[in-house]
């Protein structure tokens, strides 16, 4: 009689049909199949581990992997016709793995499905299990990594300085604005609604906060809230705005390059013609990548649980429900449908 | 009787006549004026010293100088109709100043005339006499303190790199190439003459050379000198060589910005659309300012002089006779006439 655990399942699967190299993707870029897989790890599979997923993360640079690279980046096109895959939390249903057994919960990166058989490549063994456990998509996972690193390794950051922040409600900004403020800076944040903004201000602690759709003049507006200038950006969004802010940096700034969304569905990047003045202000701007960081996960968080548990860190998620749902959230992310860290609840255990 | 130090002399000054904002000045926007002065430190002058001026340096960022510059920059506006300053090098005539006497010769800030009187302001006193001493308006003054503290303080070089300079024939560049080959680096250099490619590659020891001006498509040439990428660019020139390096960067490379001379003229800088490259291959790129590092000078001069003297170290001068060819010379560093670092001869003595 078989095991429960060679029992076979429905797998649902995020497929991406073909490469959108320019332009927002549509949703009918991608199409939801159904496959079936036996919920244990195949004979022979070494240091494996099959999870369920329950959550996926809806992350800006997936664009980039839609489109067909023909230069090798920090990432790789996504495979067409395959399942599209990306960061997400899972439950371990068997292992081969001597680290991993089944009821582990985990993040890391994971397949855009219902069930994924991978060797383990950077999946984080969850440890604090009594928060909810969605964060580790966002707030516990690689985007509150991200604002981590960001902030406070590239930056490096002075109680007191001012600081900016764009796409500031999303999953990094939101949290990259909530470190600024328990270091004591100055910080206003922009994002793309009222809705947003005055979350910004009233519910994740930002000194101010302005909707950048509205701004005829950026550079006006920023020198409305920055009149001393501004001495950290943190960038998200690239282009007309990191324009303005180079009008606006003051000396020794620094400008963490995170990313910059507003250009990646552009054929050809927008202008950005104001660099001369990194030399007279002496402007260190530098990019960076998450992953080159992971090594300080422990240390994250160990500032990031106790202060959730104190109320003095919130966190702002979007939820969307079911795996057919996930093309349209990440789709969301270019539009800026979310408000907060996008996720997608696959199965809640 | 008056005392020979009393004697009134002629001072020949340079004097900017009006405001050029845009485009490349004429020589005719300058004057030669004749006034006098008397050879001693004025009654009541304080810690004052009045120098025979005997080289001047032309350098770029003098041009910003010569716009009416409406927000304060780290630079400030000429004086027109008062005689031009800028790094020169001098010999103590008469001095208030405890800590200069008559017969010093020193090096820093100075006006564009034959004498001087000023309150030591960057003055720096000249203790080794046994090399040239036209060399402390560039090897051994603020060109090769920019070369020193762009090169190993802002690029943190390693051996074995793959370095790029740009206007590298310059006072600056030729000895930020020599200064990676020195440390054992990859280097190359682009200049705008096929005298300067060849000086480059001939006596001033880059593994490569080119003239950007006869490639049609400077990514390609880039390509074609670094297959492997680049590790550290020092940036001179600004606008479109910005964007074909960024394309060339190396994962974790750097970005000195020390000048952008292409876009001292331009009524609008060039755009810049490559920057999403800093993301991926976690650029940083860092603008600085040569007097944020005259604390080094003496470590700077360790390193040099043996240097010069042992032969590892050269530098290419380009000497115009006296202070009545000083605008031409001046105008001359942004059509690439100048063939190494442009100096003035205004006396020998
Ligand atoms: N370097 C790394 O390792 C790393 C890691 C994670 C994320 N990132 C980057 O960090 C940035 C934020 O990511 P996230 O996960 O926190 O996403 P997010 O902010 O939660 O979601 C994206 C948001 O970007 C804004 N946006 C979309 N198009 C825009 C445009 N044209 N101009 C301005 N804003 C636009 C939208 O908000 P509005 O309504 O405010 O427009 C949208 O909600 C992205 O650039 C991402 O690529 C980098
Ligand atoms: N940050 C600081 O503290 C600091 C201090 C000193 C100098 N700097 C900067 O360093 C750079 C080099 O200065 P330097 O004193 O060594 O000058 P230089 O190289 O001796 O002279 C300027 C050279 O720039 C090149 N050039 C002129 N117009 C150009 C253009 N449109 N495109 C490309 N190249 C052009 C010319 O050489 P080609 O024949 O090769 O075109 C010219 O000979 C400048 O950008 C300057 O502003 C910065």
């Amino acid at each position: 009689m078989a095991e429960s655990n060679e029992q076979v399942v429905r797998n649902k699967q995020v497929v991406l049909k073909k490469y959108v190299n320019v332009g927002l993707p549509k949703e009918s870029d991608m199409e939801i199949r159904e496959s079936s897989i036996q919920l244990k790890v195949p004979e022979g599979c070494k240091d494996s581990v099959l999870l369920k997923n329950l959550y996926l993360s809806c992350d800006p640079y997936m664009r980039s992997r839609m489109k067909k690279l023909e230069t090798p980046s920090y990432v790789d096109s996504f495979q067409t016709g395959s399942p599209m895959n990306g960061y997400g939390v899972g439950k371990v249903v068997d292992s081969t793995h001597p680290d991993y057994k089944k009821g582990d919960l985990v993040w890391g990166f994971t397949g855009w499905e219902e069930y994924t058989i991978t060797a383990p490549f950077l999946l984080f063994k969850i440890e604090h299990t009594d928060v909810p456990l969605t964060y580790y998509t966002g707030l516990l996972g690689m985007p509150g990594m991200t604002a981590y690193a960001g902030f406070f390794e590239v930056c490096k950051p002075k109680k007191g300085e001012y600081v900016y922040v764009s796409a500031a409600s999303g999953a990094v900004g939101q949290l990259v604005g909530q470190f600024a403020k328990l270091l004591g800076c100055y910080v206003v944040g922009s994002a793309g609604s009222k809705e947003k903004v005055e979350l910004l201000t009233n519910k994740l602690g930002f000194d101010a906060a302005f909707n950048y759709k509205e701004e005829q003049d950026l550079d006006a507006a920023l020198k409305r809230y920055f009149p001393e200038g501004i001495d950290i950006y943190f960038e998200n969004v690239g282009g007309k705005m990191l324009d303005a802010v180079l009008l606006n940096m003051r000396i020794h700034g620094r400008i963490a390059v995170c990313g910059m969304i507003s250009q990646y569905n552009n054929e050809r990047p927008d202008p950005v013609h104001n660099l001369m003045y990194i030399v007279g202000k002496r402007i260190r701007m530098e990019g960076f990548i998450v992953s080159d960081f992971y090594h300080l996960y422990p240390k994250f968080l160990e500032l990031v649980i106790p202060s959730l548990k104190e109320g003095k860190i919130t966190y702002v998620e979007d939820t969307a429900e079911g795996l057919e749902s996930a093309p349209a959230a990440l789709l969301g992310l270019f539009t800026g449908r979310n408000v907060g860290k996008q996720l997608v609840v696959i199965s809640h255990d």
